[in-house]
């Protein structure tokens, strides 16, 4: 308890990254080193944001103390931390990365889905899809973390368990999302005025979290997100077929057994239920060999900063529950 | 224009009911005449509600002066409405129902999903469905309208067009709507603390709604409803396999031509497009033979009370769009 | 009935001018013959706005076709608009311009309060001020209409009235708006997760709209503005002392007799009472010499757009409630 | 750090005591024991509430086994309380109670505000008004806390500072509170249709938290509460006459140094500033000898269940941050 895990925060202004900031600020075991936004280089983060009464500044993300740190979560866009994870790794840091760039074992994927070349295909090798329930394993010695997408998040922590147990076809997960997953922007898209009220399906048949899950099923998966009007949460209503409904339920009701955070529930799940926590709740209707999942994350909780914070805790050998809500407020 | 139709409204104290009494209020051409609801009795509309400026008092739904009106709109619950539907249609009444008693051609289907004995199977023959963009020559001479169901609505618009024109199976339609078409209730279930913030889903494979999209359509349809933090709209996502995409694309795009309330839209619509308004406006994204339409209305207007007030004005001769809004609000 | 007056606007693209436009596109003796916008220059209106069904094109501030229109609504920011409104009354054209250039008696205060040089003395003093109710008779034959700020209508209705019938002093009015209010932007200020469950006051002691209040009201009032997380509406608590309190509270209830659009109600009036229309709602209680009122509008309709329509309405000769509003949706 | 505080809640279901719950569950230094409830007796609270994953089930509030509790919460109404205030108190349990009965020195004052005898007088006395960083002195020792009301906590922390420094009259508050604190109701008042979209006035020269503020200033204090459309939060704004502004201003800026969870801000506070932690956050502006304060809270943190908390930890010698937030959430 004594010492305490230095960590660093590189993208700390967005979304994903203060959510970080936030967890880390309040966690009993990790202590904040060194944050780093381009956009509040200078300022001290309680003045840049009132909401976050910590007294460091903003620096840049060639801050050399990012290296003192024991781990550095990168929340950047697509491969613009990729030459900074390198040489974090290089100076022996631990990385928890946010973004999609190592998310991917084909490295082709994911150069087709994000129409980029792949900064570190060597580091690819490396780095440890980190869903935490499914890889503790691997996490806990890994020093690359790729953390998971926050829709296939909701929809991998089900359907692994579903597929394991049973033969499962023509998956559709039809996702609805908080406006927070589209992260912090002046847009008119993403406005007030423009929102509240309002309710749209998006990115059809092309978003890029769906090549993601159906790497990670081993299947093609047919995705469709939507925007909620609402800040935190998402819900996954995922339809299949299934040779064997009985045993998936079975798969659903066991899989995570003894899990702090992930759990099914006889009542269907709804997104406030685990808004503001690290959990994510499942529950399923079966009609014949048709079968329904309801799955429920915060976007910004297990879907990002929060299974982040998991994988931290994983690597370094804490309580993995250290600084994570699971009791939802009203 | 010098005479104007003589309107009852029985049960205007829903949401619904509510909303016609509104619609009628502002008509061009009709005159609100009789407002019932038992939870408002003898109350001056005004009164109980002060949006509502209008100085007529609710009666009880056995007030003689229904009698006298050119058409009743009947808002009560399942098979309360019944007795009272014969007596006006008897006095040569013309009524427009909003509940679902007269929607199904297949009275076994009726009582199944309701779980009651239909009240009166005769006047069920004389009823026409008002869809009014698709039974618009038969609703003109009916003395009997079954007004559809919200949901139903937003499905059958584009669907039936699409399977004029091509073979569709495996019909999947998620659907989301606004908090008020669970209609006007003290439950905690609806409270705002409970919803804000808050989506679900509900009524997996049971919801009522289905059998009635699946008599219209002709064939078995899954349909998923959920619950939105937002007060009016509904937006469908539907999934289906089509033999024919080029037909089916084309049909979304011409089926409706000329119609001032349903339109093919080659932007994805939102909720806010039509929220407020009497219109239905959807898209379409194809990926070889599989489509998804995506399809909105406001659940009150073109899912109820505008739709009602749209059969009326086709009943009665007039400008179908008289006192329906086709501009959305900001 | 049979010739529709001829509109256009200008600066269509902003929230108070895309709301005219929805209003005039439903007038009943009206027709939107051109509408401009910078920012959409040359794209149809229903391309722009799909809310928006409307053939027209956006066109520019310059159009000639502008000095064929019998009334103009100018919608630009503070100073921008001026010229285009001499040409337009040179040419015969009537204006109603819903910026603050014209507003002030004392086009001294107007300077110090925008900061800028009056662009036109000569046409200030034409201007009538666009209270409705209150001006109903200079607005009659008015040329050049300015229309009154929203916050300030919502207090200058119910303490007009009340300052004719009794002595009122101290005025505070603690007014609360939706976010419309501050038009449409690309902004993080006004992003849906900055203002999602979340409230601010703004402005304080220096709001635009206090200098107009006073001079109206021929008093200093201290005001004070905040944001509500709703799209429309506007709720002012107003409080003052006051020597003759039941003086005071009768003028409340008789000052508007007879008024469609405004009016006293003995329950407190809530924002919900009167969003979507043009009303203009307002209750009081008082405890000895001290009284508080409680004023509501839509801050988009009695507050800008629909009070500028009830001015074309006043100013042809037409039935002011033309295209109006009254009952409000739920 | 062994032995955990044994915490009993008695009116677990409302919102203060599941709140209270909640932090309980997660606090580092303290163990859910008893958690009472009549309307969920017998139910585990996890299948009354999903959200809290907690095993226990409700008893009923005549459960033995609070007597064997270090701290029993009571969130119970008004006088409903009190005979087991004080058995627990005869048993040498510590008392926090989240009522009205105990907050007021003066017994008259209580009768006549909430319309009954008080209960236990002789108790009274022996009560501390737990406004923390007030009282902390006291509260170490105290068996029985009285936890402040929400509005007044908002109102006293900044003007309680104020008053100390300088001479202050003609205080008005007005105050605008998130939907929570009405409490957990099935009431159309309280619907999600009735309130999204909607703000309102209530409980003008009435309300029952007047005389809790004026009580505790020393003066005479206009209040008027508003319902806001969010669910946590409460934004103050406080106008007074002062002779000294600068005192005033310095008093705000000093008078919490080194409260973890009280400060003064040169930046207008927002409600999100602070919303899901336990900080009261201020700021002011001058205009002469007129001065605004905007102060804001979390309704049921500071408000209520965390500031009851924070008693817990100052009376049982713990860090008083413990199980605290203080990091808002996006």
């Amino acid at each position: 308890m004594n010492k305490k895990i230095k960590v660093g925060i590189v993208g700390a202004n967005g979304y994903a990254g203060a959510e970080v900031l936030r967890l880390i600020a309040e966690h009993p075991a990790a202590e904040l080193k060194v944050v780093t936004s381009r956009a509040q280089l200078g300022k001290k983060v309680s003045s840049a944001f009132p909401a976050l009464p910590c007294d460091l500044e903003f620096s840049d993300a060639s801050d050399p103390a990012l290296k003192n740190c024991d781990v550095v979560f990168t929340a950047l866009p697509q491969t613009a931390g990729a030459a900074l994870v390198g040489e974090l790794m290089d100076a022996g840091v631990r990385v928890i990365d946010l973004s999609a760039d190592y998310r991917f074992e084909d490295i082709s994927v994911y150069e087709r889905t994000y129409g980029v070349t792949h900064p570190r295909p060597d580091l690819n090798k490396l780095a440890v899809y980190g869903l935490c329930e499914v890889n503790r394993d691997k996490i806990k010695s890994a020093q690359l973390i790729a953390n998971p997408g926050c829709y296939v998040t909701s929809v991998l922590l089900p359907m692994l368990a579903i597929t394991k147990a049973a033969k499962v076809s023509n998956i559709i997960a039809d996702s609805k999302s908080g406006v927070s997953g589209a992260g912090r922007k002046a847009d008119e898209a993403y406005a007030y005025c423009t929102l509240d009220e309002n309710f749209k399906a998006y990115g059809l048949f092309t978003h890029r979290h769906a090549p993601e899950m159906s790497e990670k099923l081993g299947q093609k998966i047919l995705f469709t997100p939507h925007l909620l009007p609402i800040k935190r949460g998402i819900l996954s209503t995922i339809y299949f077929d299934v040779d064997n409904p009985e045993a998936a339920l079975n798969a659903l009701k066991t899989a995570y057994d003894g899990e702090p955070f992930v759990s099914y529930t006889d009542v269907l799940p709804e997104i406030g239920f685990v808004s503001h926590t690290n959990r994510c709740m499942f529950g399923a209707r079966f009609d014949g060999n048709r079968g329904i999942v309801i799955s429920v994350i915060d976007n910004l909780l297990k879907g990002a900063a929060g299974q982040a914070v998991q994988n931290m805790n994983i690597m370094f050998g804490l309580d993995e529950t250290a600084g994570l809500p699971i009791y939802a407020p009203i």
